[in-house]
């Protein structure tokens, strides 16, 4: 399964989305203008904005207000995931060199501002303040989230709670929003627009947990993430944590002084993956990820059946499925 | 004269602003805590939010939301600070090492955000969306005035218009939004507003003038910069485009090739401020913050009587005044 066939019931309204999110993105200056359009041929599956489409269409239908919540969910991915690869360093995004790559830190930094105060005026103009009630505080979450990862997993002593309350920050918590927007374009009703913000909460959590284990089991040609790399650059995530909880102190040790010793170099780190294995952790994190992902499926559950609800609950499968 | 004896009529109201602003600004995340702690240490002379207050002030009273409207003011500052050194590759800030230098770009981004949303949650949150669209366009505009800096003055062809440009959007914009939401929590009188807005605008391309000035003039143990950085930056301001704009064209081309070769060096770059001197581009660019200074005065004047009044003026003094 592919994720157009995923959202294939919303697809003619991404078409509409992509059209406005074009316009929405035009800037005067002209250089922010190229980089902006630069934006665009990065973006990926467009994932989020098809959640808040599904969200509205599952609630009784997507109208205009539907789009601006897509358009200012897309601006604040965007945004985020500028800042992220000024402060990963990243080189490439999507298989093009970051924004950062080509036009330094100093450009990304402001571009990412840029795009994310044009999310907010954007929904401001509209008055659209109960979207802007529900993305803030993603945005300080993910930051928030990004900074406990950079600190926890330097001290190599993250806990299975602390990277849930990472992941949920830094992950789930847009995604989360992004289906809450769409519930809210729709509907007043509290209970459904909280079911699908939940929805969104497990299904971020589940994805990032697979996205996580990818790094140990995933083919770096399909991924185009080089595998082991989240070792290399210590961000101790779910099979690890799991793994060295439970093994003997020794052993511990020298895990933990491999990793120490791995600090600049980018090899696989085969002894980490090998140990991760024999210890049950890609078990015990597929197990949690599926724990995640039968509670997306139960906030979904009692929606009317229709086109909107089996995309939602494909887009689940597809989490879950995934190899790259 | 001081800062302190400009704002005296609302020296009680800053330490009350004050006390609240570092309980807004704790967060649970120790490290997250910590940098903000930090911020704290290096914050400045509290001009915007104490504009903030004078405005209310001038317009019938301090009230409860200017105190929001002063608070969403110093975070938005101060995440743009952050970024801003980030974008300069800056190492100290007042004195302190920056942020940068002491946690590294990636924290720097991400505290910057957090900041910046932390700013509007904080507004969303007391439901105060007329201070959010007054300032939400400042955060753009700065984003986009430091793109336009960084793009003019790239290529040394920066006119007097886009210039003035830049300092409008990058300076001036947070400057009368403050003005403004000050305003905006004491009247709903539109004329009184944008006469506050005015004020800030006209206030901020006066000391933005003023500051690019003691580049050429300022004592550097006084002014904490180095003489004639921004020329080596090549931010090329007001003095430096009035007088190569009234130079013969060999004359311009030497100066030109000076600027470029001094790319990386940091050295006083005496050739140019001599040549500024000698076309009359310091003269000049004292006569257009003057003007500007005229104008701020100019919206003021109407408005009664009293110690808020005083001291608005006299901040226009002040700013004309400062040689550090």
């Amino acid at each position: 399964m592919n994720i157009k066939d995923v959202t294939a019931s919303v697809n003619d309204e991404i078409d509409v989305f992509q059209k406005r999110y074009k316009e929405v993105l035009h800037a005067r200056n002209t250089l922010v203008d190229k980089v902006t359009r630069y934006v665009l041929k990065q973006q990926g599956k467009q994932i989020r904005p098809a959640m808040v489409l599904l969200a509205a269409k599952l609630c009784g239908g997507v109208n205009e207000s539907t789009y601006r919540a897509a358009i200012m969910v897309e601006l604040l991915h965007s945004a985020t995931l500028i800042h992220d690869d000024v402060v990963d360093g990243a080189e490439m995004r999507r298989g093009l060199p970051s924004i950062n790559a080509l036009w330094k830190n100093k450009i990304s930094v402001l571009i990412g501002d840029f795009l994310l105060s044009k999310g907010l005026l954007y929904s401001l103009e509209h008055k659209d303040y109960g979207f802007l009630h529900q993305v803030s505080d993603a945005v300080r979450r993910m930051s928030e989230g990004e900074i406990l990862q950079i600190q926890k997993t330097r001290s190599l002593d993250i806990t299975e709670e602390d990277y849930l309350s990472v992941i949920s920050d830094k992950t789930a918590s847009l995604i989360s929003s992004a289906c809450a927007m769409g519930a809210l374009s729709a509907v007043s009703d509290e209970n459904r627009i909280k079911a699908l913000k939940n929805y969104g909460e497990y299904l971020g959590l589940a994805f990032q947990i697979r996205d996580d284990l990818l790094d140990y089991t995933g083919d770096s040609k399909k991924t185009g993430k080089q595998m082991g790399i989240d070792i290399k650059d210590k961000k101790i995530t779910l099979p690890l944590i799991y793994a060295l909880r439970h093994s003997p102190e020794g052993e511990q040790k020298k895990i933990r002084s491999i990793l120490k010793s791995s600090r600049k170099r980018a090899y696989k780190s085969g002894d980490v993956v090998d140990f991760v294995k024999s210890k049950g952790g890609l078990d015990y994190a597929s197990e949690v990820a599926e724990g995640f992902a039968s509670k997306a499926v139960a906030e979904i559950m009692p929606f009317p059946d229709g086109s909107a609800k089996t995309s939602l609950l494909h887009l689940v499968d597809f989490v879950m499925k995934r190899q790259y």
